[in-house]
């Protein structure tokens, strides 16, 4: 280990609504500062990137040494070799292809490196979570929607484009709901929490049983604690997203072979009520060789994009 | 290149029904000899290990120098690192894991690599067909089953128990029709040879009007060729197939990222009427970013396996 090795490191990770900033001063170990800040994304490109600056220029103030790199996680796609963000989603204003990494790099000064953000996940909780040790592993974020990150010997699969582990958006069945994407049936548009709340608000609307209340605010904490209470309506609801989970789960354990499958994001913390039903869907759906890969939790929750934002720029700051 | 790297290599593609040997005297480059032979499987797997020994004899008497190294590829799922087979289920008699690359180092004298054959034709096409130079693949083969492979960063990808890239078995509509591995609508249930015959007997003994002759005869060549005098059965039966294809392909780019996807096996021999229609649905289904991966057919044809077979025999036989 070198002494850059040890230089601290800033970790960013950009929402739509929030981002977060990070200060890392060891290898893998955990942030020793983690501050939260409104993304103003209404307010367009300029304007969040100006907050991002300044909260860098805040956390690196409180830091003893001279900060070695920045990471950044961001929605995906996006083209983490050149430091490219592509016009996210859920941030008006950006131009197609932005160069965030560039243009962080010259108002820092500092050397940054940028990452898909579910891949970053994965990173961090390949290198300090529940994945630590692990030398393939499948991680999925499961929240508003599903993204996915790869480890496959003990690396970050990236593909061609830096786009590979793109998961939330496999077709689970052809004949299924439309996805956010615009597609049909795919992982995401049956088992991310957007999907779930909205089942559960078309069979309210319908008129099924339930004790869930019904309109806009159901989410899929108040659906988990109702089937925990016994409710057939949530009880059902989640049989039905774990069974879908059960498949892409199988299909990933068929791609990449897995020592480890961990899920993230918000709609785990329904906790056995989704982990249970998954493990038998999967052991179920692949042949008997196939069978038996451990799926766990996340162990860094929303801190594992960070811990990944970290990781990735300190080992591949030389990448650019 | 060392001396070592320019002696020449054996390689064997065990089949159910054959097995071919050939004779690589040049790193990537074409075999200067490739024998068949009969498998002979329902005599036992020590009949079919003699045959092989004896293959392996007769082709080594060929060469003018010592043999460096012996590549073998077989029916998956196997176990690449300690060169185990796992009772493939063509090849009757054989125990649940049958040492075969020790067993034929024991009997040849000379060191053995083993890996899955459809592992190892993407390995084959990677190197010395239609994927040389490029980076990141994905490889199917369509034939009576259909298996994968998938070259990640130059490498072949290989998971936690060299199981990685069974293509074939992933579910592409949880309530398509049943699976040979017992599975449901997996691709190979929807776009094998087998599933392609499968389909148009089916629909000849309800009653289809068709230029296809019904019978267990037919075979996708048939269909293929009734499909091009404009056969609307025919055509619909490709349709079908390639429509599933697509949504697997889909998939796999969204997983891999890969900058192609290679097609080999007999059915592609179906040509256009194939791979035009898996080329619009892919490109359908991914989001923008994911488009426009080029799908070319295979170029080693039934040699892909020994290509592969030798190349891990030459480069990863320092893995045992």
């Amino acid at each position: 280990m070198t002494q850059s090795d040890i230089r601290p490191i800033v970790a960013v990770d950009l929402g739509g609504t929030r981002f977060r900033v990070a200060l890392f001063d060891t290898v893998d170990g955990p942030p020793s500062r983690v501050v939260r800040h409104p993304s103003e994304a209404d307010q367009g490109p300029e304007h969040v990137i100006d907050l991002i600056v300044s909260a860098i220029a805040d956390i690196q103030r409180t830091s003893g040494q001279p900060i070695f790199r920045i990471g950044v996680a961001a929605p995906g796609p996006l083209d983490p070799w050149k430091g490219l963000v592509f016009a996210p989603p859920n941030m008006p204003g950006w131009d197609d292809e932005t160069p965030l990494a560039s243009i962080l790099e010259q108002r820092t000064g500092i050397r940054t490196v940028l990452g898909n953000d579910a891949n970053l996940a994965a990173v961090g909780e390949h290198r300090s979570g529940a994945g630590k040790g692990v030398k393939n592993l499948v991680y999925l974020t499961i929240s508003t929607g599903i993204g996915g990150g790869v480890i496959a010997d003990d690396k970050l699969l990236l593909g061609e484009h830096g786009l590979a582990g793109e998961l939330g958006h496999v077709t689970i069945d052809p004949m299924g709901p439309p996805c956010n994407c615009g597609g049909r049936g795919h992982l995401e548009a049956f088992a991310s929490g957007t999907a779930i709340a909205e089942v559960a608000r078309a069979r309210l609307a319908r008129g099924d049983e339930s004790s869930i209340t019904t309109g806009d605010a159901t989410t899929t904490k108040d659906i988990a604690d109702a089937a925990r209470n016994g409710d057939p309506l949530a009880i059902q609801i989640f049989a039905n997203a774990a069974s879908h989970l059960g498949v892409g789960i199988a299909n990933f354990v068929y791609c990449f072979d897995p020592a480890l499958v961990i899920l993230g994001g918000a709609v785990t913390n329904a906790g056995d009520l989704l982990f249970d039903p998954i493990r038998s869907w999967v052991d179920e759906l692949v042949m008997p060789r196939f069978r038996g890969v451990p799926i766990v939790r996340a162990a860094l929750g929303d801190d594992a994009g960070l811990y990944g934002a970290a990781a990735i720029a300190r080992d591949q700051g030389a990448l650019r």
